[in-house]
């Protein structure tokens, strides 16, 4: 059943087990926000407030290192440091936390399999995109480090970022605030924004693990063996039709490869113009549609809402494949992968809205009102509808 | 040959290629100090500083593993929570940082073999060793975490910590002051310290690669495939004697696997006390022997140094057993393991070296002058010389 493949991976989109464990701990000052907020305790600062965050590229880089195999080109490294560092920054903007940042850098290698230019790469970019950020008015330190040989517990390479930041409470958004009516802008994964040399597939670095096993083909399998878990049911890795140089059939401009290691866009610079331009109270939120995909939203707002998601963006041509050599089901997609768009906002009312989208495609950035937020016929549940074409999914919360 | 294994089963205990690349980085406000400090850009005070720091229990957790998948004991994985952050409190009051700590938790599992309440016990011991921490006066906040379902790229499961903080410049303690004349205090790693509940076997959490491969018996190879790299040696991998429950034979109150999963003791309350009660310019340095252990302090101090460490601690039994089992050199061991001190403190004067002695035997931790700092020969090169019985090593720097 194509619908199991995500679970028997051993990937939970919703980490269900871990939300239980976490429920118990401290929630912070914003309990309903989207990162976790304490008080400024480093800075001592009553009216501040501080932020820690951690995340990475996931298995997406496993993309970077069969590439790089197969190329000895250490360029395919620079990418998983983007996804990594996006990855946080994405979801710190969506607090309005726009840095400066201190970050860490964790590295967790197999030395059998990754050698001294691989580190070397990852840490020169890591360096690198701090400065193109910084110039892009989004203030990032590399702060530490850490590159631990641990190739008995790592099968290839695992880097992992955390970011360290502190903000005025005034402004913090907080997303327990949403409630109907409200207006759900999406803003388009793919294309070429302003501050970008190349076009983004929009794929993101979320259901990769998935990604890779439905898209690329059974050489895989023998010829990287370390690049999967061996517990993993047989018949689910890599089941696809493709090579990494194949093209997408869906639109043949990209080779699989590409679109598959396409770094993970930003949205700082966009979110730093929303909040310049736009009044923060008429935003409610900024959701980073990451692990959970589409559904994340379903996570926050007060109980009892309905977003109601009923006009989304046609999907990317990576997702279309995606679903086609998956079998997903809209409902499964959504879960998985950004579907088109990887953040959106929630604004208060239409013009806020519309003006969101004018400040977007001024910066290159497709964007659109994919859908209402309203009220949910059972007021202790909360729904998420997803409308694309003539399909549809549901999800309670 | 015995001195190979520690690299040909991809451990370096001197990462010479990682210091490449780091040393083009922007090295911080103190270059030479013990962790990476920079300015307080997130508090914004002149007078202060800020730091970042990451590490974890490393390969550690693989004996906690064994142990739990053994016998279903969940409280095993409560020792690498401890392991993991006081690999980074004992770097960070290094510097002179005591906190607060603002923390963070990046959990990779393989869910296949990692079931959800082994994430619970992760998540509860870290946020009850916050506490404890706390309330011995080091504060701690559990800031973050996030758990990554990657088993396509991590065996089992791998945790680490990053930790923020920030403080006062001037009380900021720079190991580059190193010089001579001065005295090394080695603070013993074994034993139990007046807030330790249980008798520590000094082991720490570096080199454990080596250890578990060099005690462990073959039966482990077939039994715990998913604890190694497979593209070890061989003949590198689990060839020791022992099973986990085994008794040390160098000392049979402990088993092998008590004495290898001894949680790594802090030594925060005591260098807090050390520097309530020491002038801080009489304070040249603490080191912890984390990587690269004994000889971790020739990256210190002026260049042309010569630490003669030529009293150190009888080697707690664990060692004892390790350099037999490993056939192992004092040079190698010394490099590997922390052998009798995980910490050390470079006294201006013999009056400060002796205080810090009397302080720590206070509270239950054995400490004695381990040698004299002098001038080296080659005043270009730093030297550490360690004797032990009738061996000796030495290392340039």
């Amino acid at each position: 059943m194509a619908t199991d493949a995500y679970l028997e991976r051993g990937v939970a989109s919703r980490k269900l087990e871990v939300a239980a464990a976490v429920s118990k701990l401290d929630p912070g000052l914003y309990p309903g926000a989207f990162c976790k907020i304490l008080a400024d305790l480093l800075g001592g600062r009553a009216d501040h407030c501080g932020i820690m965050h951690n995340d990475g590229p996931g298995t997406k880089i496993l993309v970077a290192y069969i590439l790089w195999r197969k190329t000895l080109n250490l360029d395919f490294w620079r990418g998983p440091v983007r996804d990594g560092m996006v990855m946080n920054i994405d979801d710190l903007i969506c607090v309005g936390a726009l840095g400066p940042y201190f970050i860490s850098l964790s590295i967790n290698r197999n030395k059998h399999l990754i050698s001294g230019d691989v580190i070397d790469v990852i840490i020169d970019e890591t360096n690198a995109f701090c400065k193109f950020m910084t110039s892009l008015g989004i203030e990032c330190h590399y702060a530490a480090g850490d590159t631990a040989d641990v190739g008995d517990n790592t099968r290839t390479i695992n880097i992992d970022y955390t970011f360290s930041t502190a903000m005025k409470r005034s402004e913090v958004i907080d997303a327990s605030r949403i409630t109907n009516p409200g207006w759900i802008v999406g803003f388009y994964s793919a294309g070429r924004a302003k501050w970008e040399t190349e076009t983004n597939s929009g794929v993101g670095a979320n259901g990769l693990t998935s990604a890779r096993h439905d898209l690329l083909n059974k050489t895989y399998k023998t010829a990287y063996k370390e690049t999967y878990a061996p517990e993993t049911r047989a018949d689910l890795i890599y089941r696809g039709k493709y090579l990494l140089e194949d093209p997408l059939r869906m639109d043949r401009s990209w080779t699989v490869g590409q679109a598959l290691s396409s770094p993970t866009r930003t949205y700082a610079p966009l979110v730093k113009e929303i909040l310049r331009v736009i009044p923060r109270e008429k935003i409610y939120a900024f959701i980073h549609c990451s692990g959970g995909g589409q559904t994340k939203i379903g996570n926050f707002g007060r109980k009892g809402l309905k977003y109601f998601k009923n006009d989304l963006f046609p999907p990317p041509a990576i997702f279309r494949e995606l679903r086609l050599a998956g079998n997903l089901s809209l409902e499964r997609a959504c879960q998985t992968y950004n579907m088109g768009h990887r953040l959106e906002m929630v604004a208060a009312d239409m013009e806020t809205a519309e003006d969101s989208i004018k400040i977007s495609k001024s910066m290159g950035i497709d964007a659109k009102i994919v859908g209402p937020v309203l009220q949910n016929t059972n007021p202790s549940v909360t729904n998420v509808y997803i409308q694309s074409g003539d399909e549809w999914a549901s999800y309670d919360f």
